[in-house]
């Protein structure tokens, strides 16, 4: 489940050392600036001024480079956000829904090449998840009845906190306002004492734990009032989930599901049958979730209506062990811990073979699949150095999580959330098989028989089937599934001798009904609840984080903008431009991209009569990794150039070759530098 | 828009002669048995009997060969549902959803297998059409707020007749219930005359065109009786779009869309920019759409969520030829045009090409996507003997449409529309472009300038803004619009002339309000409102077909059923299996299963302990092509045999090659045949 806690980013003391050096130096460069200028009014020997001029020089080379280190330690320092914006929208990558109809906050379409990346995204998920692994993929639907949400707990307890303007009855939600009221506070005071400041965040990072009554004592407390100037109404609880009536009687309620992981949970028997019965194993979803969204914010970051990718992998609870564990046992993650985040505020880097071992992270299965999550972002291009697992804290977990971490990844908006990584316990599989009176078991075959405590049942039938009638059997049945294993037995031995009766699945039994005797028994197997460790992606906040890393502008010109995709996830393979509108020209131009084409690779031409550097800059302006230019040599001797546009690189190679080389690049089984070694690279005047 | 007509088949004439002739000599084998008994009754001589049995084995021999001719005319004559849906279920390819809490009517989850295969489908899909004319695919959402869904006019017209049962409130879709009462007529009554008959056909054709009350009329004619005995209620239009209220206020009405076009209609002006103004282009979208169907049945081809795929093609209404045309002009298609449809009821095989110029598809580019969903349905392995296009009636089709053509697809439930081909004219832009007052035209720049018939208006402003006072610039704005070409100002001129008004966009001018000259002037560009041409794919439908198309059991026996997918579009590309639990031979297919996966392949590893057979028949069951055998002579000389599924068929290949072999074969760049030739054939004692 993607939660919603948005994360105030921390600088880090590395950037902030390099901060201060970085003044230090700009302070130099303006003195010496001065001093270049005095003497040059004080009509100063050439060599004097020439002295000066070069010490300037050596200054601004030297917070040049200070200014690039610091842009890798925290690259949105340099983000230009209006540049960016102008570009996603310009080159539609990610529009308003309903736009001419005056759109709907919280709904946005994807245009032509971000459907092609988040395609090309969704892709690299499956085969490196699914495919991988031999998950079990499912395709569930939207549409839920009442029944199941209800069982799952989301039509009670999937809520937001929201307070309502009185003058106008304008909504809002109660958390975030409490948070920004706390962020304003902060950067209203600079000089605020650093134990005060980290009270405040305390606090912030609470703000969606808290209860109603405590939220609007803190809504109060930090001054927040309606936009109507009066103070907020009492903050209650508002289920996010959209509702629907199912079939055309309009008496069965149905929602748009919030998460796609019910719709695995309740097919788990049959999932258990398609794998053999065998355990562990992993179902998988990728499809859209809804939330209705109180007020929906940060451009892609909360919306109502996104792709998930969720994965249910299904363990014995004794042993959340995973076979392939050794393959990234020592993958380096940088951890954000519980500790860390109420402690030193700083994160750690750390193996995740010793973060498992040490403790940090409850178990196998779970550090195994927040290695796999970094992989799959290296291997869709994300920046690897703006990415850090935050561990829930105790308040933000459910009560039956036994861990959770989220990646979250560091954009323009901060910290974002953008993976959940959950170990659900047996929650989710216990509520659906308690709901349905259907067992959700799995089995577990012993290697060799064991000797198992249990309790010996004999039941009163005349006295139960007074009492619960129709229902006895469902009581003797969980009775006897809890004597099967004398310490799930015991507590209820223990109240009936103490007090006379037990609760057993919300049935009250009394010691008339049963009596029992402790023994032992031998088993050849084990039938358990298995637990779910539950990776789930915000498909949506990926792509758009990736957008924002992909983004640069090249020579800080904002006019030359550049998506830096990796070729399995640009949107275009390759650019065919004809260097002349000759026919000849334009032939060779068909004749490439009808290749490229052939092999399945998204070609782009663009025979428009814009200059060739215009040309290349289009295609850098979605990505498009590899352009070939057909030139009037190509006619004589049937070579092209082909560049690479982050290098800017030119090589020369034969027209025949084109569509093979780009469809390697792409599938990852040849690289540009073998190419530059293969082939001669091309002196080019402009670009 | 993929509608809801489901058309009942009729037998060709072709099989009715088949079956004749079956039945003349399954009456003589009834006859020549017969014989053959007496023969032995009466201790005849052994070669008496030889003989009799001989000519018995001809003709059973000629029956078969009879029976394989129909089958082969009627695939669905030999059909096994109970086989094939248990299959379905079995293996996980469809499961009803939420089962374990009762399932709801009209709604189904793709299981691993199924989920594959889709998958795979649309992934050709994408290439086939998007890639390969670099349409402009689009993400847009399933929430649609209601003012959209007002001005498409789904709000009032997306509706299906109910009727109620008065007794139970009970609901029913009114034009099924008559299509059922008819058929059931004409079943019960075998000696129909001809002519009588096909007046109920008729009448059942156009069962969803009726007005409610002609449809109450037919239902007491044909003697449709509600459940509890009563006659029904008057039938009433319900809509079939799901409501939900979008925002936490609950005051913003909006929808689950019923089509995905919609989304790229609003988005035509940015689509158009993206295209660099370039006509004709087309958009594409792949995505989720709902109806609350009234009665849900038919499993797969009429749910309440479906995927669709969308193409809308904008093209100029003058000139609707498509460049690409002649690459598939030659091509046959079955064509069941609407006379044929009203009069002999039967179909055509005709080029479009020929279709085209004879005008029986009204153009170009209509026709050239008709071609193409052909070639894509070849592509994915449909049986293209059970595919046809059926032309609309005129009553089906909405009051703006110039032509619409439905590809069907034979299954088990008759023929099922499963892709609509349609020229919608310039209706979705339009009424869009009226309700949001944006103007949605492109341009066509001319080669020359023309001379062009306008009229020069002038218009009275005072009397103008006395009536109209802020909309004055709106009707003068209309007018001009109209003016430009004086065919369309014509008829305003008249109006005005004869009856002292005219109406223009709804409002009521007067000839005080303009005067105006016919003239004629040089223009250098024509803007025009694109006509759309929309291939509408039903996704789900088209899946389901495959499923059935794709099903067959080996040698007519029920345990050993088979899905013969291509390699392209099936679940898993390659089964690999041990032949014994050595751990050598395991070893080595432990190595083979990581060589196919990364190769991206799906790979099937089964080391149960069941027997070779058995293993291969399982694997067959969701229609794994290949199958790689480890045995211990794989161990000495590093061979394998691999598998093909359908011939059964075995060939004895190095380990070393098996990646590359089946990656060749799923990317169609090596044949059976190939490797059969290459490699050499090994004989097999049992399959």
């Amino acid at each position: 489940m993607v939660g919603t806690l948005q994360f105030t980013m921390t600088t880090t003391d590395a950037s902030a050392a390099l901060r201060d050096e970085l003044d230090a130096i700009n302070a130099k460069i303006t003195k010496q600036a001065s001093c270049v200028r005095e003497l040059k009014k004080a009509a100063s020997s050439a060599d004097e001024i020439a002295a000066a001029v070069d010490a300037l020089k050596d200054l601004k080379i030297e917070s040049e480079s200070l200014r690039k280190k610091m842009e890798n330690l925290d690259p949105t320092a340099q983000f230009n956000r209006r540049v960016f914006d102008e570009l996603i929208l310009r080159k539609m990558f990610i529009v308003p829904s309903f736009e001419i109809h005056g759109g709907v906050k919280g709904l946005f379409d994807l245009g032509p090449p971000a459907c092609a990346v988040k395609a090309a995204m969704v892709d690299v998920w499956r085969k490196h998840f699914v495919l991988a692994e031999s998950m079990l993929e499912m395709e569930c639907t939207c549409l839920t009845p009442e029944i199941v949400l209800k069982t799952s707990g989301h039509v009670d307890r999937f809520t937001d906190l929201m307070v309502k303007d009185p003058a106008t009855g304008e909504c809002f939600r109660a958390d975030k306002l409490l948070e920004d009221a706390i962020e304003e506070l902060i950067e209203s005071n600079p000089d605020m004492p650093a134990s005060e400041k980290e009270g405040h965040l305390r606090v912030q990072i609470q703000a969606d734990a808290f209860s109603p009554a405590e939220l609007d004592e803190k809504l109060v407390e930090y001054g927040c009032k309606a936009p109507s100037g009066e103070l907020y109404g009492p903050s209650f609880p508002f289920n996010l989930m959209f509702k629907t009536s199912i079939g055309p009687e309009g008496t069965a309620v149905g929602y748009l599901r919030p998460e796609t992981a019910q719709g695995l949970f309740v097919n788990f028997r049959r999932l258990l049958d398609a794998n053999a019965q065998k355990m562990p194993f992993a179902a998988a979803q990728i499809g859209l979730g809804f939330r209705n969204e109180i007020a929906p914010r940060s451009g892609l970051l909360r919306v109502r209506e996104f792709c998930m990718g969720e994965i249910e992998h299904f363990v014995n609870p004794d042993d959340k062990s995973h076979p392939n564990f050794p393959s990234v046992a020592s993958k380096e993650l940088v951890l954000f811990g519980r500790d860390d985040q109420l402690g030193s505020g700083k994160t750690k880097s750390i193996a995740i073979g010793e973060a498992v071992s040490s403790g940090i992270v409850n178990n196998e299965t779970l550090g195994y699949f927040m290695a796999r999550t970094q992989l799959f972002m290296e291997r869709i291009g994300m920046d690897p150095n703006r990415l850090r697992f935050r561990q829930h804290l105790t308040t933000e977990m459910a009560h039956y999580a036994c861990d959770c971490w989220d990646l979250e990844i560091q954009s323009s908006y901060g910290w974002v959330e953008c993976v959940g990584h959950a170990d659900r316990a047996c929650y989710d599989l216990d509520v659906h098989s308690k709901a349905t009176k259907t067992p959700m078991l799995a089995t577990l075959k012993l290697d060799e028989a064991r000797e198992v405590e249990v309790a010996k049942l004999k039941f009163d039938r005349k006295s139960l089937g007074k009492t619960f009638m129709a229902d006895q059997r469902l009581v003797s049945g969980a009775l006897e599934t809890l004597a099967e294993n004398w310490a799930d037995f015991e507590p209820i031995a223990n109240a009936l001798e103490t007090e006379g009766k037990a609760t057993v699945d919300g049935f009250e039994i009394t010691k008339e009904m049963v009596t029992w005797k402790k023994t032992s028994k031998k088993v050849h197997e084990i039938k358990f609840t298995p637990s779910v460790i539950e990776p789930s992606f915000g498909m949506g906040r990926i792509l758009y984080s990736l957008l924002e890393h992909s983004f640069y502008q090249r020579d800080a010109d904002e006019q030359r903008c550049v998506m830096r995709f990796k070729p399995a996830v640009a949107p275009q393979k390759c650019a065919v431009l004809p260097i002349s509108s000759g026919e000849g020209v334009n032939a060779v131009v068909d004749e490439i991209a009808a290749e490229l084409m052939e092999s399945d690779l998204a070609t782009r031409v663009d025979k428009s009569t814009a200059s060739l550097g215009r040309r290349y800059s289009r295609a850098d302006e979605v990505g498009v990794p590899f352009a070939v230019t057909v030139d009037f040599d190509t006619l004589i001797d049937g070579t092209v150039t082909l560049r690479e546009r982050d290098s800017t690189v030119q090589i020369r190679l034969p027209k025949s070759d084109v569509s093979r080389v780009v469809f390697d690049f792409v599938h990852g089984r040849f690289t540009w530098e073998e190419a530059i070694a293969k082939y001669p690279v091309v002196q080019v005047k402009v670009d």
